[in-house]
């Protein structure tokens, strides 16, 4: 590979892609961001405009990757058509809106050549590899997450975040997953959920999960999306060695030892990554906390709660 | 391996351990049923009966092998305990409640060089594997599955199929879905699915679903428990080389060039695969057909229907 600057466009410029992806391409001297794909002009000074992907690959400038934000429902369609075009691919998270969608790509990508990276934020979280490392010999006696926040803040009318295939309060709740099977030394599984929706939602809005790894220990997690006032993002581990304590989504280690807090560099890090795997010719793929969202939607037990309105 | 006959103990004494699991060890010369785990004594002679599988373990007659026929909402515990002294272990459909536990599963059988098999019935089925040869050269155009069947005949008083963890109708349905993973050619994804449940219920008493192949071919399945009268299990397969039928469950098998029908052979071919796996020292887990229903939860739209009593 040679180190050329990567020709990227963003496909959905929506709140995530104007808060996190655009600065973080502009920060990254391996990258230029050629096009944008979006329903409207965003009037970006040097970066080519088109309507749909098939438009900007059909007539547009030459690009050698796209960053997916669109949601969930409509990415699969998106990273078939790029792939079959050997451009490398960055799914946000979720990857997909299911489990076989990801599947097939993961095996096209493999096919064309191309890079596909199903990127998680949460896991560049400053905290997270200290974590990771602190944790990777020590006995796991218990796990709490607990990651309430507010979704009127969050997700001003985002209808799709409600609808089938969105993931309602497991939208955030995914990222927590997205950390605890990264961080957490033995994997876990599911073996009760209480999914709580709304009687005019399709999504939960609220749900108690409680996971055991294979080891035995407990992985308790406390999702709800109608939390006023302080937001609550944090996983608590139990060890033999005392407690580890992940606060802010990530960004806040303490650890027996005291505390360790840094800058956010969720999706610079992210974009770094995807770098990596495109010099190296390489796809980077795991499906675990999609996988885990999936068997609680399976196994769930659900319970109908107030309407919910935005 | 000696060709020593394998000593197989049958945990979960329902329906189906009673009909097929019974009458399959009997007539193959592979195996001697030693123990059955069951609540009560099923006064088999020459047969140790124990309450539970630890039991059987520590103080009944050594055995190599057991087929766990419990609803998949227990199934994990019974396969961890065994596969943790080193007997081989046959999981009935669905091997699990989650996604998640059969691949931890997986990973504690490859460590203890047991044997672990995802058992699908229906792949056994007849037809099913002229259906697939005939397949694997053709390109298809459409695939339909009708499955349509009266629950209170084939699950009488099953309260476990309707609890979170059992599959509602995608009980039936998964045996369908385990013959199209393994009889169509390309891979296959779901694009869209309504799940219609009982409002007295937790599971699905009827799905319409559809899916796309690798390929773009649609996929579409019809899933239903309130068929009275006659049954439907059909899969009917538009290709470039005329319409392949497989009807009954997979025992009829109509291709272009006439109809070809067999004896019913699933629970046979299902024991004669575990022993050739069990000589082998290998293992065979494909939770393709479990991914696909977890997908149709995760992404399914969900109708409330007329409550459900038996």
């Amino acid at each position: 590979m040679t180190t050329n600057k990567i020709r990227v466009a963003i496909v959905g410029m929506g709140k995530i892609a104007v808060d996190q992806h655009v600065p973080s391409i502009a920060g990254n001297p391996d990258y230029v961001l050629t096009a944008v794909v979006s329903s409207r002009d965003p009037a970006m000074p040097g970066v080519a405009w088109h309507k749909t992907l098939q438009s900007l690959l059909d007539d547009g400038p030459a690009i050698d990757a796209v960053a997916l934000c669109t949601p969930p429902q409509v990415r699969y369609e998106l990273a078939s058509l790029a792939l079959s075009r050997g451009v490398h691919v960055f799914l946000e998270k979720p990857p997909g809106a299911t489990l076989a969608e990801v599947g097939l790509l993961e095996a096209q990508a493999t096919k064309s050549g191309a890079t596909l990276f199903a990127g998680w934020h949460s896991r560049f979280a400053a905290g997270v590899a200290p974590a990771r490392a602190w944790l990777a010999d020590r006995r796991v006696d218990s796990v709490s997450i607990v990651w309430r926040e507010d979704v009127r803040h969050w997700h001003p009318g985002q209808a799709w975040i409600w609808e089938p295939g969105g993931l309602g309060v497991f939208d955030p709740g995914i990222n927590a997953l997205s950390i605890a099977t990264h961080m957490l030394p033995d994997p876990f599984f599911l073996t009760a959920a209480t999914l709580s929706t709304p009687a005019n939602r399709a999504a939960p809005i609220a749900a108690d999960l409680t996971f055991r790894d294979s080891r035995g220990a407990p992985v308790t997690m406390d999702l709800d999306w109608r939390q006023t006032g302080p937001q609550s993002w944090d996983i608590v581990v139990e060890t033999d060695a005392g407690t580890l304590s992940l606060a802010k989504g990530g960004a806040v280690l303490t650890l027996p030892s005291g505390v360790e807090q840094h800058d956010d560099e969720e999706y610079p890090g992210l974009y770094a990554r995807f770098a990596t795997l495109i010099r190296a010719g390489e796809s980077e793929v795991d499906v675990t906390p999609l996988k885990l969202v999936a068997d609680a939607f399976l196994r769930g037990t659900r319970v109908a709660v107030e309407n919910f309105d935005d």
